[in-house]
Formats: structure tokens, C-alpha cells, sequence
């Protein structure tokens, strides 16, 4: 290889020989899926034989074993993984690993592997924030009674409690996964058959393949299946960008509560660095980093719609670029999910320092209203309270919440009606990676063992 | 007003005044919910009484006409549509307009007022993207025999036919309308109630005025309801987003396609601006300007998710920059989607140029795919199909097109199934607009006529 | 015209009719300039008579009035500045009016206006940011011994000072205005006479045209004018980003720094938006607008790059959609420094609430250096400090402060450099202003009056 | 270390073990330089003895000659490049090795590392841009009387030359280095001594280090060198964006004229990716990569700025974040420029496929213009040269491009002076590599050999 070509191949090849190795997985099962379909395809004599197919599924199954124990790379030469396992196959079983390749172009391949890829880690994503909920809301519940001054303009605004603001946080979850469904819904259509975008002029059975890797159904047009590389992954990077969206501003207001000057909740020590010389120092750099990686997810999902925007139609190199911000996407916002659950769960609040936030001007829109209520017109209560406002020392945190019982209010909040949505996403998320974990066992073992 | 104070006012007020006037409907919908929900809050004496919600929804009605005939309007007092509407209330109906503020605040009768606007506009959204894939489609069928080269790195690669390359957007715009009911599925939580985000000691009754209003259930944690104003507008640009990227590709391919190297399609005369000089010179401005669009609104939804990432929990003015992106992302991609279908409608293509494409190499990949079903092994095909290009002079698009008929292939297109589904969209999109009318009618004529 | 010429030239035209009224100056003295240069072409008959340049500059100079006078107005079917000057001419000149656009195309007209319109607002940005440089500069200085706790992760970390922290924002702008300069530097080149970027078969004089209208030197090669085009606006974009990063970040210290857990700053009353029931409420509106607005000018210094970066090269019309962000970019960060400059010189600084904040630990890493300079092994006096924090507590801010007199440091501030830097930025602001004037006067009273 | 701690450290620590490898060098000059002015501060003991100095400057020393025969490594434990040389040197050196540490903190010595890396990467980036503007002017020479369609909108607009579309980029190129210099003089600031943003209560010199280390001068405020911190980074990475922007606009021509349909130019065949069975296809993958990368760079450029805006004043963690893309975007940008010089210098154009492109009408408007300067009045002009378009059939393209002689129109280049400023640019780069290297050997050699 001359030094003009290795320069282009490390142009090119990018850093796919170390991020290929996610989708190791994904290639064997569809390798397995594509080869079980071909040796139906009606055509004599056939494409492949019944035993040709279970020689190729038995190496696969090897080479699934190789990657779990990290035996498997893929070299400079191979460029992909799609290529390492062809050369694979073919050491091992000749032109018969080859014959495998028929009707299919590594444009199908890759966004095959993405989309199973992607599936699960749609369902991890999703555990780990059905974790991250729970959590939220036990913290919550705790203190379901804790007051806590509610803020408009970061200023002291109105009575609220610990409960209200933590389980805020863990609605905003499940309306983050109300969008991730939406990705797994975009996600769950089987690319396999449409090759480099146009078909191909053998009778495959597209559908087959789809149900064998457990897809809902297959992407129809051929060459939309190859206009959507890119876009699927650019949608699941926006879904993502919207949890990391609400983590980065839970993380802002742990930040921010957690300074000295309000000290309403403490860190767990193990979550933040401290100085050597500065032992009651708590640098809380895993919020400051939740902050700076969600502005990441957000500028790789931009990042995934621009290469997207400017790649004309059929398939162009440029999609490559949107793969590792894809996989990075995800092993972002999972980590920081699993950071922040167990961050919540040391989480310690501290019921005096909230109480002080109660500066008396807290109380007043309240007392106004509740003025209104008992029949005084709206202006005349609020110009009573205004003038009266010293009156308003004496308030109680407590009652003040108590008053406020009606649908989501800090009284109002049906804690079994939130912790039943959590569990139903946590049992989503079970049940997809159970049925991937099904589909794959039965396309690698297709017998009874 | 002083110096100080009308610059401070220009630069908070923004160009709100003008924006707000495609909110004065949901305002007056908002407004009348409210007033009856509190005529029916158990206190003694009531909030108001059922006549003076009468009254109240009267003037509502007045409003709205005003509105529609271009009467109505924002003063720089006003600021906004609330303050409008409410001191027009209070003109009319003396303290009687200041009572029906109680119990809200601006913070979710913005956020109210944002989700029923994009109620509508969502579902004007899917109509339009149904009424272009219908188009899409219907020129697709027309030419579903029509050869066309199928391209990838945009060298012609293997045999196509327009009718794939058309029903591919079709089939992605029928994706991005997946993503376009999740954001609906997000939107549909009333905010009302929320205050500004932490409630009030008063029992109203959210899930009256959610029901009223026609949403699906009322948000429920009420700081949730406040954090999720612009995380909602942010989800719904991401989705507009999604649906400008598939025409913006569409559009780089008109534009491609139809200059005179390639004069495959033809663009109608009237979507095109020319020359004084060169009449035969059609520049496809329109086009153009889609793909710089898609940008706009992709930035746009960057835009929203950056502005909430740096804004504290609780209300904060940052969100007021969100609107206009918001409002400017509908309309660019609802007027986008117009535009491109008229176009669609009379876009002509042109066999010959199409026919001119296929040089001979773009048959190679199907031949020897052909040779391997004939049993032929898979390195030998290549090779021989390799030694022989030249033959492959001989070759017919019409024969190569007609031995792709798997699922999905240019001869395995289902025609059929692609109309039901665009239709599935047409329908959904008709049925939110006339409950939401519906809803509306009811609330401002509550009694019958 | 019929309903779908009126579609199309609403989508394409956009707002231009309302934009391009910021260009009317530039493209008077443009067409002045070009005037002046064809009737010195040498060919003959000549293009144009001096008679006939007087009588063309006479109507500019009424234009400009009418412009002046808000008279002067762009109908739809002008659809630019650039045809609704050439209109007026025609109306008052007949034939002439058109001659003068001989030799110039919408292309390099619309590109030069851009870079006249752009010299004089990068000018104001700057004034506009040495202003607000000299205001933090006085208030630092004012300030320069009241002690403030320093923040790293924004807990209390080190002694500093107000100077410090208020002299550190100007020197930011004055980072920026390098920034502002270079992009200055890159907007100073005359693009007059590229015409649609392929130049003219007619021997114009394009350094005439340059020097006419001040700017440095002409863009050399004619497709580089085009393709600068938009380039040009995304760099400027990109430098007034900076200027609004610096703000954004001063504008969060304020709203946190005058929460009333710090109310280490009390921000004035003017800018500050209260609450009717209230009065001791101070909401920052101003603050969060400049933050948010900070992300709308990033973003669409994004944009402007993205539009560029999928538009192949020579005009294509996508570059329209750039205009609107680029004119708006220079509203919202001029409007920006001026409003911040006038809530900085209202600004209160509470030296009681300052002093506060120096917990004990404060002192702690100053004083292990103090140690160490007096030979105290580095490990040791860390030691020594931690075992005895407490003794911390009787530390002085003002001592601590008077130890730092290292260039740079709290006590090493040269206040009159810092100065003198930001005058040279006022003065180098006023010259370009200044020049452009001479110049815009010079070509449209090129006679002694 | 428990296993959350392992959690903790990897999320925070992220890749910079990785990625701090490439910023040894930096670290070493300023240590060297640290300690060398540590030595001279007149405090009684001495912070440092001369012989100390030495001392540690021959581990530094050594150091550098391990990391460079990839014998450094920066275990997990170390975190970063800084502990990493710290504990090297303190193994070796004992409590001297920390000693170095006094008056410098973390915060100042990233800030520094990043500046001196980023020094010398803007000089290779500049040097690479020169390379690819000599190529690009070599190639244009050659052809600079190859007749080229020009186009507007993608259509053949206007005769042109292959010369006058290959130095266009050239000329981009070096409007782009105005940009690069400008973040090189916001770079050229030295950050040291400002410790973690507050200074040190110790007489430092900080404008000895800076001079030692080459600066022109050290950051004023120390809290601004805190400030200034990302700021920087993000500056830079809009001026590569911008190079990047260039690039991908050059691979999008050379991507569509080497398509068959034109086939104006032919890419070197070891720069283009084929197909096994169809030998005659060449796949731009590397143009399309450049198109992509730009995408990512302008994302990164668009990350930092907005990490930033995020982050409250003083060291937050989440500058971390803006390391890894302000090295990618130099690693990015460097590789495009160099792989794209071997590209063109390969790069041939088919003069014959070229004149194919010239369709009657392009001569249409020079033409018109060649009448109006005869002095037939434009309206009458065009009329003529509209009704007799077909004569337009004999025009020669080398007689249109001959009329086209003022200045920068295909015939007025001016190569010569184009050749010198692309000189200008590659001497200013050379001057400032030769500047560090000298200053680097200074400082750790700092004897007579």
C-alpha cells in the first residue's frame, strides 16, 4: 500500500475499525437472517443449501463467542465490520462465505446493524431513565411534605415543596419517552433486501428476513431504506438530546441548590471532587458534566440533520460521519442516566435551609388569591396584601402547601399514578430487549440444542 | 414613559405584539374553559356566577369576530395577547374581566395557548405532507415503468425508475409523520392550572378545563407544566425539522436532475424564475430556497433545545425567544409543503433523458446477481460480467426493471398500500381539526343556538 | 399576476420588501459610485455622459431623502431594493435609469450593499462595545478594593474583588473586538463589478469603483466575490457571536450575583420587571432576554454557515435566506451592548452582602501560599493550613485582596492601560464611521456646493 | 477505588488520557517556564534555587523524549497530562516535583497547554492552506484559457475559464487565513499566573513567563484568563469552520463536474473508491468526506460556544467538554487541506468535455453587453440579442473569454500577485513554527550547548 493510499484509507476508514465493534451483534444476526432467507428463495438450483446454511450460522455463533471474549477485530484491511466478518467466513468456509454476501451491499448491511443496534439501546436508554424516575420519585415521596420556595426568574416566587420539584423531573422523563418511542416506532422497520438502494433481480423475501430479526415490518421502497440512513439516526439523536435536555437542567438546579449559600441539598461526597487543601469543598463536576454533554447530544443530533441536508439522494459516503456521533449519542445519555440515578439516590435535603428560603413576599400571591376566593374582588385583595405585606412573616410553609391540593399541586400529586407510568416504561424497555434477545438466540440456534 | 423604560420595552416586548396575534383564538378558547371551570369551583360565595360567565364568553366571542375581520388588536401596553385580551375584557366588563385572570397566570396561559395553536398547525402539517406524498405518488405511478439510472456517490450504479425515486419521499414523508403524532402525543397535556408552575390554594378543577379544551389529559405535576414550555415547541421544530430534510433532498434533486445536462424532469414554468434575456433559462429559485429553509428550521430547533439547556428550572424570560422560531417553523414548513406540491403537480419527466442515463456499467451489478441465481458462484459472475462489460451495451432498462419485483423493488412497488397509508394520515389530520373546532365552537356558544 | 405566481413570489420574495430598507444608503451609493466609473470607461460613444452621471446622482440624493424621510417604499413587485431603485430612476430618467445598471448584475449589487452596511454596523458594535467596556471599567474601578469571593464550580474558592470580576468582562470585549476587526478586514473588499461572478466582456474599472466607495481594495478574482457572498456574513456572524457570549455570561453572573440568597448587586429598578402584588420583587427579564438572545445569534451564525455549506458554487438563491439573520444578528447585539451599558451604570454593589460571602475556606489556598513563599515545604504548609481552618475565620478579605498585586491579579490591575485600550477601540470605531460618511458624501455631492 | 468511584472517574475523566498526549510538549515548555520564574521571585528563602531549575528542567527533558518514542503514558490515576508530569516528577525529584507546583493551578496550566499546542497547530493549518492554494493556482494556471461554463443556479450561466474557477478558491483560501490570524492573535495571550482565576498572593512575574514562553503578551486579568478559557477554543474552531466551509464547497464542484453527465474533470483514480465489478466507477468517498467533516466541524465550533454560554463565570468542569472537538477540529482540518492538495495536484480537466458545456445561450448576456457598449441602448440590446439567440450557435468560447480582461475577470488575473500573498501566508506560517521550536529549545536547554 503506497503512502497516497494509506493516507486515504485513514481518511476514509475513520475510526470504524473500534466502533464497528458495537455492531459485531448486529452483523451475525443479520448474516444469519439474510443466509436463512436465501436458501428459500425459489430459484434452482437454490442460492444456498440447508446445510450450507447451518455451516455459516455455526461459524457466526463463533464469531459472536470470539467478540464477547474480545478475540475478534477488525483489521485496517477489512475497513468495517461488515467486511471482517465476510473475510471471516471466507477463511473458514471458502466461497461459501462469500455466497453469503449475494443480494446484499454493505448500504443494507450498515443500516441493518444501526437499527438493531439502536434498538436496544432505545430500551436501555429507556430502563435507565425509568430508573432515573424512580429514583426522582422516591426522593420525592420522601420529602413529599418538605417545603421549598418555588421560583419564577430564579427569584423566591411561591410556596412549593421538595415533591413538587423532584417529581417534576421525572414527568419530564416520561414525556421524554413518548418521544423515544416515536424513535423506536421510526427505528423498527427492516432495511434488509433494498442493497445499494435500487433492489435486486432475484425474488428475495423481504419480509421473511424482517420478521426473522423481529422487525414490525420492512421499510417498503427500496430506496427509501437508503434515504433513511441517517435520518433514523438523526430522529433518535433528537429524542435523546430531549433527555439529555432535562437531565442537564435537573443537573443545573442540583448545581445551583446545592451551593453554599442555600444548601438545600447535599451531594453525596463520592459524586463531587474535593480539594486536597479544602476538605468541606464539593465540586460538583459530574452536574457541570451532565450540562456540557447534553450541549454535545444537542449539536450531534444538528450535526446528523446538516450531513443529512447536504448529502444528495442514493448513498454518499457523508453518512458515514454520522455514525460516531450515533453510538456516542447513546453512550452519553445511558451513562449519564446511570450517573444521576445513583447521584439522587445519596441525595440528602435539608428541610432548615429550604425553610429559610421562605422569605415573606412567598406568601403573597397565595394569600391574595385565597382572599379572592372567600368573595373579595381581585383588586382589593391584592391591594390589601400589598399593604400588609409584614403580616405575611408570620405565614407557615406548611399550611401554605396544604392549601394548594387540586390536580399536581404540591398536595395534589397522585404518586401511584406516576410510579405506575415508570413501571410501564421500565416493562417496555424489558420486554424489547427480551424479544431482541429471543430473535437472536433463535437465528443462531436455529435447532433445538 | 421615559427613555429608559420604552428602550427596556422594546427590547423585552420584542415583536410579540405582532406574533401574537395567531395566538388571539386559543387565548379566547383558554379564557372561556377558565371562567367555566371557576363558576363551578365549590367555594361559597362562587367565583363567578354563571351569568357572568355569559357575559364573559359573550365578549369572547366579540373578540374573535374583531379578530378575524383584522380588528383586534396588541397595543405596546399591551405587550402581549393576554394583557389585550384581558384589558379588553376589563373595558367591556369592568372587574368582572380582572376576576376570570384568577387563578392563572401568564406562564400557562402561554403554554396553553402555544399547544392549541400547534394542535392545529400539526395537524395542518400532516395534511399538507399528505397532500404532497399524494402528489408524489400519483407521478410515481404515472411513470412506474419509466426508467431511471439509480444512483449512489451520484454515479449511476444499477437500473431504476422514476416511480421508486418519487414514492421514496412519499414513503418519507409518511415516516416523518410518525414523528410528527409523537410530537401531537407530547403536545396533547393541558397546561392550565399550572399558575406560574406551582399552583394555587384554590381547588379548581384541571381535568375539567383539560376536557373542555379538548386535550388528551391535563400535564400533571404544575412545575412539569412549566418546565415543559418550550421543551414541547423544541420537540415540534425537531419534527418540522425532520419533514424540511426530506424536502430539502427532494429539492436538490429537482434542482439536479432538471439542469440541462441531465433534463430528466422538466420544472412547470411558473415555479421557476428566467432570464430577460435567456427565456429557455429556468432557474429553480423555489427549490433553492427549500433547501435553505430545511437549514432554517433544523437551526431553529436548535435554537429552542440551547435557549431551555442555559435557562434555570422555573419560568425564565428566555423562553419569549422561543416563540418566533416556533411560529416561523410551522409556517416555513407548511407553506415549504404547498409550494412543493403545486410543483410536484407539474413536474414532467422526460423517458428520453431518462433512457440517455443508462450507460452500459449501470447494468453490470443486476447481471451478475443474475448469473449467481443461475447458480453460477458468486466470484465467477463477477468476473465474467467484468470481462464482458461491453455487452451489456445491449442491455434493456425495461428488462433489467422488470426482474426487480421483490417487496419494495421498482416492479414490487404496492401502489395500493402506499395510497392507504397516505390517506390514513389525510384522515387523522381532518379528524384533529374538527374536534378542535368543535371544541372551539362549544366553548364560545355554550348554549344552543 | 395569478394565485400561483402570488404564491411563488411570496415564498421566494420573503420579508426583502421590509429588510431592504436598511440597504437603500448602500445601494445610492453603489449605483453613484458605478455611474461615475461607466462614463469613464473608455469606449465610444461612452456609456454614459457626465451630464448624465449628475442628473443620475441628483435623483439618489432625492432617494436618499425620501429614505430618510421614511417616503421611500419597496412595492412587492420591485421585490428588492436593488429593482426599486432602478423603478425610481426609470419613472424620473427614462432610459437612463436603466443604463446605469449596465455592467452590474443583482448579484454583486446585493453583495456590496451587504459590505456597506456591514462597515458601518461593525463600527457601532465596536462603539457600542467600548461603551459598555467603560462602564464595567468605571464600575470595577469605583470598586476596586470591595472584596468578593472568587468561584471555581461556583462555590466560594478565593479572595477577589469586585475590580476584578468587573475589569474582566471589558477585557473580554476588548478579545472581541480582534475579533470584530479581523471580520472587518475580511468585509473591506470591494465586490462591485463581478457581476454574476463571471465578470464583464466590457473594460471596467474596478479599483476605481473600490476607492469610490472606500474600501481597501477590490475581491480579486470575480467568482470569489460570489462565492464570499455569504461567507462574508457568516464570519461576521461567528465574531458578533463572540461579543454576545461575553454578555450572555455577564448576564447570568447578574442574575445569580443579585438573587436575594447573594444580593451582592442590586440591579436598577428600570430594568428590572416587578409584580403587582410584590414590589420588593426585581425580575432580571432584561438579564434572561440577553442570554437567550446570546443563543439566537450563535445559532444563526450556524445557519448562515450551513445554507452556505450545501449551496454548490455561483449564485444559487439560498443565500437569501441568509440576510434576514445576518441584518438581524447586528440588531440584536448592538440593542444588546446598549441596553447592558445602561443597566451597568445603574448598578449597585453591596459591599456588607459581598463580605458575606467569605466563608473561612476562602482564605485557605492563599494562605498555603503565603506559607510556601516563606519557605514552608509546599506539602507541609498544605498541612499546616488544613489541621488549622479554623483560624481561617479571623482572616481579612481586604489583607487577603492587598497580598495579590501580581500583574493582572485583584491589587495588580492597571486600570489606565485597560482604558486606553478601549478608547482605541472607540476611536478606531468613530474613524470608520467617520470615513464612511466622507465617502457617502463625496459620491453624492461630487461637486463643491 | 469502589466501583461508583470507577464510575465517577470514567465519566468525568473521559478521554483525556487519550487526548492530553498530544499536549506533553506544552506542558513541558511551560513548566520549564514556571520554574525557571519561580527561581527568580524575590522572596528569602527562594521559591526555587537555580540549581532546582536545572534540575527539573533535565527530567522535563526526559519527559519529552519518552512521550516522544511513545514511552509516556498518563495512567487512569494521573487523569490528566498535568498530574501525570507531576507524579513523574515527583518520583524522580522528590518534594521538588511539587515545589513546581506552587502559584500554578490546573486551571492555568490547561489554559496554557491549549494556547502553545494551539500556536503551532494554527501555523500547520495556515501552512496546509497554502500548500492547497498553490496547487489550486497551478492548476488554474494551466488552464487558465480552458473555456468553463459558468453557471448561476446550477444552469449554465456565462462563459468562464477553469482558471478563473480554480483560483476562486485559492482567493477563499486566503480570506480564510485573515480569520486564522485573527485567532491567532486572540490565542498569543499567556494565561499563566492566573492560577485557577484569582491570581496568587505571591510577587509572580508574569510577563517573564509570558516572554519566555513567546507570547506577545500575557492576559491581563486573571480572571478574564479564566473567562477566556473555551472562548478561545470556540474562536479558533469558527476560523477552521470557515477553512472547512471552503473545502466542502470545492469538493461539491469536483463531486458534480467528474459525474459522467459532465466529466469536466477527472479525480486521480488512488483518491476515489471504485467497485470490484465495475472498474470504470470512481467514487468521490473522499470529497464527500470533506462535505461531511466541515458539517462536524462547524458543529464543534457551534458545541464550544455554547458550552460556554451555558457554564456560569469562573472554572467549571464543563469546559472539559470543548478539549476533545478543539483537537478534532485542528486534526480535521489539517487532514482535509492536505489529502485535498494531493487530490488536485492530480486533478485533470477534459478541455473538450469542458467546451460541451457551452449551450448558445451562455453567450447571451456578454453579448448584450458588448452591444450596450457600441452604444446601442441596453433595452434595444437585449431585445436584439433575444430575437436572434441562434446566431449565438457560432459563438467561440475563447473569444468570449478573451473579452473578458478587467480586473479578476477570467482574462485579468493577476497570478502572479495571487502567488505571492498564498507565499505571504506560508512564510508567516514557517516564521511562527520556527518561533516556537526556538523558544521551546530555550527554554529546555537553557545552557550554552
Amino acid at each position: 500500500m503506497g503512502e497516497v493510499d494509506a493516507e486515504v484509507l485513514a481518511y476514509t476508514a475513520g475510526r470504524d475499525r473500534i466502533l464497528d465493534l458495537a455492531l459485531v451483534e448486529a452483523e451475525c444476526m443479520g448474516t444469519a437472517a439474510h443466509a436463512t432467507m436465501l436458501a428459500r428463495v425459489p430459484v434452482e438450483p437454490p442460492l444456498l443449501t440447508p446445510t450450507a446454511v447451518q455451516r455459516v450460522i455455526a461459524e457466526l455463533r463463533k464469531i459472536l463467542a470470539d467478540s464477547a471474549a474480545g478475540r475478534f477485530a477488525i483489521t485496517l484491511a477489512d475497513q468495517d465490520v461488515h467486511l471482517a466478518v465476510e473475510r471471516r467466513l471466507t477463511e473458514k468456509l471458502g466461497e461459501l462465505g462469500r455466497r453469503v454476501h449475494a443480494c446484499r451491499s454493505r448500504n443494507d448491511q450498515i443500516a441493518l446493524d444501526l437499527r438493531l443496534f439502536a434498538r436496544v439501546r432505545l430500551a436501555e436508554t429507556t430502563a435507565a431513565a425509568a430508573d432515573l424516575a424512580r429514583a426522582l420519585i422516591a426522593f420525592g415521596r420522601w420529602h413529599r411534605r418538605t417545603p421549598m420556595a418555588g421560583r419564577t426568574h430564579m427569584q423566591p416566587a411561591m410556596p412549593s415543596s421538595v415533591g413538587l420539584w423532584a417529581s417534576a423531573w421525572a414527568e419530564g422523563l416520561l414525556d421524554d419517552w413518548i418521544l423515544l418511542q416515536a424513535a423506536y416506532d421510526l427505528n423498527d422497520q427492516c432495511p434488509l433486501g433494498s442493497a445499494a438502494g435500487y433492489g435486486v433481480p432475484v425474488p428475495i423475501d423481504r419480509p421473511l428476513t424482517s420478521a426473522l430479526l423481529g422487525f414490525s415490518r420492512p421499510v417498503h421502497n427500496v430506496l427509501h431504506a437508503s434515504h433513511a440512513r441517517g435520518k433514523v439516526e438523526s430522529a433518535i439523536l433528537s429524542a435523546l438530546g430531549q433527555v439529555m435536555l432535562t437531565l442537564s437542567r435537573l443537573a443545573q438546579d442540583l448545581i445551583l441548590f446545592s451551593m453554599p449559600e442555600f444548601a438545600y441539598f447535599r451531594l453525596p461526597a463520592e459524586f463531587t471532587t474535593g480539594s486536597s487543601i479544602m476538605p468541606q469543598k464539593r465540586n460538583p463536576d459530574v452536574l457541570e458534566l451532565v450540562r456540557a454533554k447534553a450541549a454535545k447530544v444537542l449539536a450531534q443530533a444538528g450535526l446528523a440533520a446538516e450531513i443529512l441536508r447536504a448529502a444528495p439522494s442514493g448513498y454518499n459516503r457523508d453518512l458515514q460521519e454520522i455514525k460516531e456521533p450515533f453510538l456516542e449519542g447513546f453512550e452519553v445519555t445511558i451513562s449519564s442516566l446511570r450517573i444521576l440515578t445513583a447521584l439522587v439516590k445519596g441525595l440528602e435535603a435539608d428541610p432548615e435551609a429550604l425553610r429559610r428560603g421562605f422569605r415573606p413576599e412567598v406568601f403573597a400571591t397565595d394569600r391574595a388569591l385565597e382572599l379572592v376566593a372567600t368573595g373579595i374582588p381581585f383588586r382589593d385583595a391584592y391591594h390589601q396584601v400589598k399593604a400588609q405585606l409584614d403580616r405575611l412573616v408570620d405565614q407557615s410553609p406548611d399550611q401554605a402547601l396544604a392549601a394548594k391540593r387540586h390536580l399536581g399541586a404540591p398536595m395534589g400529586l397522585d404518586w401511584a399514578a406516576l410510579a405506575a407510568r415508570v413501571r410501564q416504561a421500565a416493562t417496555w424497555a424489558q420486554r424489547v430487549c427480551a424479544r431482541h434477545r429471543a430473535c437472536r438466540d433463535r437465528l443462531l440456534n436455529p435447532e433445538p440444542a
